[in-house]
């Protein structure tokens, strides 16, 4: 029995979280229980299911229950949580303490100094000298500034072969944004229920969690070595397949081409549509890009989405939607009364960044920095860890998996023991555990290290540091 | 019997709306019969409830059908759409034929010269740099950023009165994009059904748009000369009011003291929440600005929404919203994966815009030139029609509601006989009846002139002209 006070000043999710975690940890409910449904446990204690969801995915992430298709949510067995480290895993993102660390290896931030400032700022100038001249005061144009749909699909179009007009591109104020138009569209406002979101085990939570929130049936198909597993999909219709074939996160697989023309085929047959996030393409060291799925659509099955965030700073707070003509129309249907989401001095700044060929110069720019540090890092990791290492990445991307065999009386370091120790020295690694929709996929001894914002040249000193700690 | 052809390029929308228009026009539907039910329509074509729901929106908006409370919508008697405009009033928003205007009386949009130029640019040059020392490369923080959250929360609690902490504050994307984090909070993102949502009749109809696309149960109460009719609220519970209480949009009238008091202790009761959009409160014009309703708020009841598009540029995409607390603890549990909406320069632009002063004196500078504006346009209607017009507002915001009574073979013109005449010599009038609910109350010969883009000099010549075209 759960109980509520609403009164309290410990938010709603963090009393049911609470109380599940005491009787999951007294033993209350053992291993292999299932907590009652979200929209029942929702409805007997009179608060939205968005709380108890919030709740079930915390003890989910924390490891204390898992997601099992068919089951729900069911409890685990806790090898991996020890007693002692109880109150630190207990933790929720929200009330953990203020640590500093002096080396974070946070996944999507980048160091400051790559951030173009002196050619962003000439920029910035000039668009708002074009705008005196021109249009500033009013609504910007509703689905984005025309000059920077055209400056995007042009680079769209030579980077990533997107086979597009600037008519089908959306400017949205970031990734999560662009998903949240897609699932009204998709579910009509929330008045469609039951919508199919299909997304790659492991993937990224943000995602999971927009359309969680947003009422989709979500499931996930795990990732094999040449990206998604597809027989799961075979005559099945699903309304939205979540994808990042170019390089698939975290994993880092790449889609195969024979793959891709299945999964183009079975969306065509099925009438799926499939939503293909080509988040970091760019960030491809020792290959050329793989060109997008988009380009070998014919059918419009391709709903292709891109950011900012990774290029140029994730506090650009822009990001992009392709849509097919038809789901275009639709967007149009859906949002025809609103305005457009995006500063018209940041979108023509934008846009006149790219027509310069600045864009070009930084991705280049950044790319260089991160495949140096990538290498330092793995090497690095390497010389110091030897055997006790085993690298997943690197060839792409902002990170890499690392699972570290250390052990300790016996038993190797966990996932959590090595994240609390690496902390304990000023180091923050990070837990792949959210990643996965199905727990047991998880390697026990795995983190996500993301590369953006740590100096080439520390990365020998952090992994010593680093070995240090986990002796 | 509707026939939806989903390949033709006429968007599925404008299929349903002219086949609907044409068996109205030609009697096929008389005056007084019901349409069908949206969601039923929808499933009978199977197409989108949105699509069926902008189709039977724009009828009504061109005053087709009306929407009758408990009965859907109705067809209307059709007096005032002679056959001859039939082909002019058909054309939706989308497709009317791209016309320029020499003066457009839009609302919302000002002009290019009001925009602080300089000013802005230098705070961007600041901004800029005290990030290059600070941090640009990261997410902006959630919620926004801290220093610009603080700067209005002075800013508002020594202009509006309003009492709450920076924490309570959240920035946002845009008024609509307020508005939907809203609806996502209380909807519990579509999860919850029958939602109430309850607004002034006339309203802002893009308000109104998106919480009907969001499938709550919209509903309205006619304003009276002191604000909204507050006796059908008496004793029943409503999830959403949204009101304008400084100055009723459209109709201007200020919510009289002691309906707010009733209002407030009629929340606190039935545990309404009130949705204050404070969208205009600064352009009052011959006395102090009216203090806010969150400022007599003790019971967390106030919901309170502003943006900058009026006193900045509808170019800036920056709206917020000041939660009280419980309800920022539900957006908190709703978005907390979710990263920020808005570029990180652009919102340290504005706090160290709001920080130096500059917000101020812009507010001063937009006030003294609207001020004039709006005497100039008074001044010019009544000399030059006299006892044939009737004029509501002026002394606050940025718009008149005019009535034209000029007759023609003996019957007065209607507004949409004024708003073609106008624009067939290049001035752009707007139509009043989108923003009224009860079509009934839309006065036959009302239409709305925005003031912001239009020079104080031309004002006397524009009424010469349109008494012309009137004639």
């Amino acid at each position: 029995m759960i109980y509520i006070d609403k009164t309290s000043k410990t938010s709603l999710y963090e009393q049911v979280y609470e109380q599940l975690m005491e009787q999951i940890k007294t033993g209350q409910m053992p291993a292999g229980s299932k907590l009652v449904p979200t929209r029942t446990m929702a409805a007997e204690l009179a608060v939205g299911r968005n709380t108890v969801d919030k709740a079930y995915q915390q003890l989910k992430d924390e490891g204390y229950v898992e997601a099992v298709p068919g089951s729900g949510f069911v409890v685990n067995e806790l090898p991996y949580l020890p007693e002692s480290h109880g109150s630190d895993s207990r933790k929720g993102p929200e009330r953990q303490k203020k640590q500093t660390y002096e080396y974070d290896f946070v996944y999507g931030s980048m160091e400051n100094k790559l951030f173009p400032y002196r050619k962003w700022g000439s920029c910035m100038k000039e668009a708002l000298l074009r705008l005196e001249n021109g249009d500033i005061a009013v609504y910007p144009e509703k689905d984005g500034e025309m000059r920077l749909r055209e400056a995007i699909c042009s680079h769209l179009k030579q980077a990533r072969n997107v086979d597009c007009s600037p008519e089908q591109i959306l400017i949205t104020c970031g990734h999560q944004f662009s998903m949240e138009i897609i699932a009204n569209i998709f579910s009509d406002g929330g008045a469609r229920t039951g919508v199919s979101f299909v997304m790659e085990d492991p993937g990224y939570d943000g995602i999971r969690k927009v359309f969680m929130n947003r009422n989709f049936e979500v499931s996930a198909i795990p990732v094999e070595e040449d990206g998604i597993d597809i027989r799961p999909l075979k005559g099945k219709h699903v309304d939205l397949l979540y994808l990042t074939p170019s390089h698939q996160f975290p994993s880092g697989a790449v889609l195969s081409a024979g793959k891709r023309m299945q999964l183009l085929n079975w969306a065509q047959e099925t009438g799926s549509y499939i939503l293909e996030d080509d988040y970091d393409s760019e960030l491809r060291y020792y290959t050329n890009p793989i060109p997008s799925m988009q380009s070998m659509d014919n059918g419009g099955r391709i709903i292709y989405t891109g950011t900012f965030s990774k290029s140029l700073s994730p506090g650009m707070r822009l990001a992009y939607i392709v849509f097919p003509p038809d789901l275009m129309q639709r967007y149009h249907d859906f949002y025809y009364r609103y305005n457009g989401q995006v500063n018209i001095i940041l979108q023509q700044t934008l846009a006149v960044y790219i027509e310069k060929g600045y864009f070009e110069q930084q991705v280049n720019r950044i790319r260089t920095a991160y495949r140096r540090k990538m290498r330092a890092l793995i090497t690095a990791l390497e010389d110091v860890f030897g055997e006790d290492v085993r690298i997943q990445g690197g060839k792409a991307g902002m990170h890499l998996l690392v699972e570290f065999f250390l052990q300790q009386s016996g038993e190797f370091l966990t996932q959590e023991e090595l994240i609390d120790r690496a902390s304990d020295c000023g180091i923050r690694l990070y837990s792949t555990r959210p990643l996965y929709w199905d727990q047991k996929l998880c390697p026990p001894q795995q983190v996500l290290m993301g590369i953006s914002t740590i100096p080439e040249d520390k990365m020998h000193e952090i992994c010593l540091r680093l070995r240090k700690a986990f002796r």
